[in-house]
Formats: structure tokens, sequence, C-alpha cells
């Protein structure tokens, strides 16, 4: 229930601070370049709405923490309002969360975006490329913001945080382009992989918001370890739905995983067990019709239960981090059911 | 000689200062990212070193800038080596010129840059768009470096500066692209597009640079306004040598804005004339063979003229500019020589 308060409350007001940051291109020369943002953000064109705009889970992360860890005053604060203050911050993550996937996009050559043509597929490559440039260029004019409200040490602090996620993203997006040409990979080189490309900027989230409510040291910490298991937690769900998930198992070629041959944790996984999985794989592209057998056999291979506890391992870890980190009043709640939610996902 | 006693203390330490940011990129994981990046930035690889590196000017732009202006104890500093305090925002300059770089390379196309296959034509586009992203966010992890040497509300201007140099270079970038597919651009629709794509960005360094030296409110604008200028005398310069200068009249095609049909000043002037030049360009593209009749043809018109007096307008105004800010010793005559040098390029 708080989470769904809360939720009402902090989306639109995310939304609104997102489209005053964006609408500084919407200037006479650059209409269309503005056009091309408001798209993506999923606020106009075919298609738009709520699901086109996806649920900002990364920027209510931010003010969750903020308000659940917020000492700004020297006493817990359960004035919620007070998290408007760092808007900013929460936008610029968005923005930034926006930039990647504009780009990753391009590099994975994906023609739609929930459920919409991506931006190269409508602008083109060159244009897109700007797009996801500006998305960035705009991240951190909004992070200017955040020097406004709060003192210079903290606020560098949440900037530096910011700054060193996005290098963490980028050295994952690395990995996951140079891993599409090896085929030697074991599963040792998915988890910096995965820290990097999902792990790093939802880290982030929750290490700012603590930072920005004046939390103490160990406690931004707990809130950072937060961000962080709960990022891996995701990614590892996700690889678990990328193959044994309804859409990947109806047989949509494009929704599964073995079909896209992705090195994913639970292919990885099977590739070591060197069994009747690891055979088949190396003979080459896994077609529609095999997605049901070879998850059947990947789950004989013991494969489907060790992702399954993988990612009960990073929930814990999660769960145990944000217990430590103490989230006080109906934010807490909330960080707690946004947890459980995110993990639960059937699809 | 000012410049050149100068370039040959500064260029160096500019090289150290980027090899220290990019280095933190060389890690167990991602040693072949920080190779992509050492390979553009001309520091490794076939064909490495100075050529390949290129000349330095916006970092060298911003340190001239800092040691003209510096004014920082209240007096005019005539320590040179002071100069290094502003090596941070230099090098973080120089890191989004060449973000700016890489992907002007993807979207162009453009299999060479100074000589050298592109990182792109090397690694793949999905690898040179990461490349392009990582570049800036190193340029910002630079600039946190600043708040450590300057006072906070010192450090916000620069960074604000760039920031909004940023949007105006992305803008540029935007106009850029969409005027290829345009048939319709006047000479007015240019001068917006070179503001942002070449200008934005060197006025960014003398701002940045007068900024951080703590010159008055006006010095800091006069030395903005000799930077914007400069930029707009260099871009009109260049795409005066995009028709009349010596290697786009050899004869080799892709050297001649003609063939490749840039939107340039004088090829917007030209269509203006609405003569031999108009008519032939509207039927089609220009052939390798054509290009010395139609730059005649051109000069005939008036357009070479034009051009040339479009470049010491701008030039005056630089110098103008330059004049009224008062740059200092050595390196304000410093100042002096570079804009000459760039404005006399003949190549």
């Amino acid at each position: 229930m708080s989470l769904e308060n809360l939720n009402k409350l902090m989306v639109p007001a995310i939304e609104n601070e997102l489209k005053r940051i964006v609408s500084q291109l919407d200037e006479p020369h650059t209409h269309q370049f503005h056009e091309m943002l408001a798209y993506h953000m999923g606020w106009t064109g075919v298609g738009s709405g709520v699901v086109a705009a996806g649920k900002r889970i990364r920027p209510l992360l931010v003010l969750l923490t903020f308000s659940a860890s917020s000492r700004r005053s020297g006493k817990v604060k359960t004035d919620l309002r007070e998290w408007e203050i760092a808007l900013p911050a929460a936008a610029c993550i968005e923005l930034i969360h926006n930039f990647s996937l504009v780009h990753d996009d391009i590099q994975d050559n994906s023609d739609l975006r929930r459920g919409r043509p991506t931006v190269w597929k409508k602008w083109g490559m060159p244009q897109a490329v700007n797009v996801g440039d500006v998305l960035f260029i705009l991240a951190h004019i909004a992070l200017l913001d955040i020097q406004n409200s709060f003192k210079p040490d903290v606020a560098q602090r949440a900037v530096a945080i910011i700054n060193e996620a996005c290098l963490a993203l980028s050295c994952g997006q690395f990995m996951d382009i140079s891993y599409e040409k090896k085929n030697d990979l074991v599963v040792e080189d998915y988890w910096p992989m995965i820290s990097g490309k999902t792990a790093a900027l939802l880290s982030a989230c929750t290490q700012v918001g603590a930072t920005l409510g004046a939390a103490d040291a160990s406690t931004q910490e707990s809130y950072r370890d937060f961000g962080h298991y709960l990022g891996l937690a995701f990614q590892v769900h996700d690889d678990y739905l990328g193959i044994w998930g309804d859409s990947a198992l109806t047989g949509k070629s494009t929704e599964s995983d073995l079909v896209a041959g992705k090195k994913t944790l639970p292919i990885l996984y099977g590739l070591s067990k060197n069994g009747v999985f690891a055979k088949r794989w190396v003979e080459g592209s896994i077609q529609t019709d095999e997605v049901i057998h070879l998850s059947e056999q990947l789950t004989k291979e013991g494969v489907k239960l060790y992702t399954e506890e993988a990612t009960d391992q990073m929930t814990d870890l999660a769960l145990q981090s944000l217990r430590a980190a103490e989230p006080q009043g109906e934010a807490g709640e909330a960080l707690f059911e946004l947890a459980k939610l995110l993990l639960s996902r059937k699809a």
C-alpha cells in the first residue's frame, strides 16, 4: 500500500521534472530534436503513455531512499514533501538510464522498445546516437540543480557517485558487446558485466538518495549494497525469465535468450556442465522449435535450480542490506515492497 | 615565439593529464576498452604520435586564457606554472571534443580520422558508440577535480559553462545531420548550426579559462566572445578550404565539399545566387572532374569573395574581443599568435 500511495505522488512529479529538463531543447531550430526525446520518453507519438514511459523505477528508488533515510535536520523526517528537493537527482539518473537505452537499441540493432519503434528505427542511426548523447548532457545539467539545494560537499559526493556509476555502466556495456564474439566465457565473466550494466545505476540510485538524505556513512553503504544486490537479483531473474518465462516458452523466437544467443547466467552455467545442452549450443544457432526441449534439458541439468538459487541469494543479500539501512516511515515500507515487486515478475 | 614556448610546456602536461584520466579504464576486464581509447587519442597503434593525437588546440586555449587572465590572488599573475591547476578543465574539454569526434565519425560514416582508421572502422559501430560515451563520462570525472582546487561557486560556474556548451554542440549536431536531407536551406540556417557544432566548445574553452582565472565579468565575456568568433572564423575558413583549398582542388574526390555535397557557407550562398552553380547543384551529385570548373564558377558568382569577407569579419570580431579582454603576459601574446595561426591555414 505504501508503494502504491507514494508511487501516485512521486511518479507524476518525476514526469514533470523530466519534462521541464527536456523542454530546454524545444527551440525554433531544434523543435524536431525535442520531439525525438519526447517520443523516446513515452510522452508523444503513436503508443505514448505510461507503458511507453516505463515504470521510472530508478528515480523512484532515489526519492524513496531519500525519504526513508532523511536525517537532514538531525532527526528522522516524516514530511514526505521534502523529497521534492531530490527530484533533480532522480531525474538525472532516469535520463542517464534513457541515454543508455537509446544507445543500447542502436548497439543491439533492436527495432522495438516497450512495443514501439526505437529512436534509430524512426529517425536513423546518426540522429539516434545524438539523441542518446543529449539525454546524457541533460542529465548533467539536471545535476547542477542539486548544488542549489544541498551543501557543496554533499552535492559533490552525489555527482561523484553518479559519474562512477556511469563509468561502470559503460565498462559493463563494453564487456557485454565483446562477449558476443567470445566462445570461452565462464560463469565468473558474468558478474563483472552485470555489476556494471545493471547494478551500477541501481546502486547509484540508493546511494545518492541516502547521501542527499544525509544518512551516516554506514547507512549510505547499506543502501548502496541494497541497490547493488537488487540490480544483480533483478538481472539474474531477468535471465531466468529469458528461458523459463511465459513469453520465452510460447515460441515467439525473439523472446527466448536461447534463440537470441545471449550469454546469460543460465546459459554460461549450462555450458560449464558440458552436457547435452552444451553440445547443442556449440553446433550453432538455436531454432524456435527447439526452445521448449532445450529449456527442459537445462532444467534436467540443474541449471534452472541454480538460477533460482542465485536469484534467491542476491534477493536475500538485497533485503538484508535494506534491513541494515533501517529505512524509516512509509517510504521505508515502500522500498521493501518495491524490491519484492521487482523480483517476483513473471514476464 | 610565445606560442611555441608555451606549447612546448603545456602540451606534454595536457597529454599526461589525459593519460592519467583515461588510465582509469585499464583494468583486467576492460583492458581492450582502454586500448580503444588510447588508439583514438593517438597514443598507441599504427600511426600513433603527434599527428594522430591532433594539436590539442582546445585544452591549450583553456590554459592560455587561464594564464592570460589570471587575477586569482588580486593581481596579475605571471607565474606560468600556475596554469597546472587548470589542467583538469583543459583535459575535460579535450575529452568532450574527442567524444564528439568518435560519434561524428560513426554518424558521417567516415573511415579515416587524421589518416588512420576510425574507431568504428576498427572495432565496429557498437563498441565505437560506447567509446564515445566513455570519453564523455571521463570528461565529467575530470571535472570533479576542479572542485578540489577552486572555490565551489567558481567550479560550479565552470561546470555550467561546459554543460551548456555540450548542449549547444549536440543541437548543432542535430542541425547538421538534419540539413543533409533538406533542400530548402538558406544562409541564415548556417550560423546557428556552426555556432553549436564548432563555436560552442571553443567559446567554452576561453570562458572557462577566464572564469577559473577569476577575471571580472566583462573580461570573461570578452574571452567568451573571442572563442565564439574564433570558432566561427575557423569554420568559415574551413568551408573556404573545402572548395578552394589545395587538396580540394587537386581532384581527390573526398577532399572537395562540392563532391561530398556538404551544406557549407559558400555552397548555401552559391545556391542563393540562383545562377549556373545553383542550376547544376539541383541536378544531382557533383563528380570529381567538375570540381575545378564549378569552383571557378562559384568565384565568378562572387561566392569566393563573400566567403573570404565572412572569414575576415569573424576574424576581426575575434581579435577585437581578444583585445578587449586585455590578455596579459606571454600567454596573452600566445593567444594572438594562436588565433592568427588557426585562421591562416592553407589546408
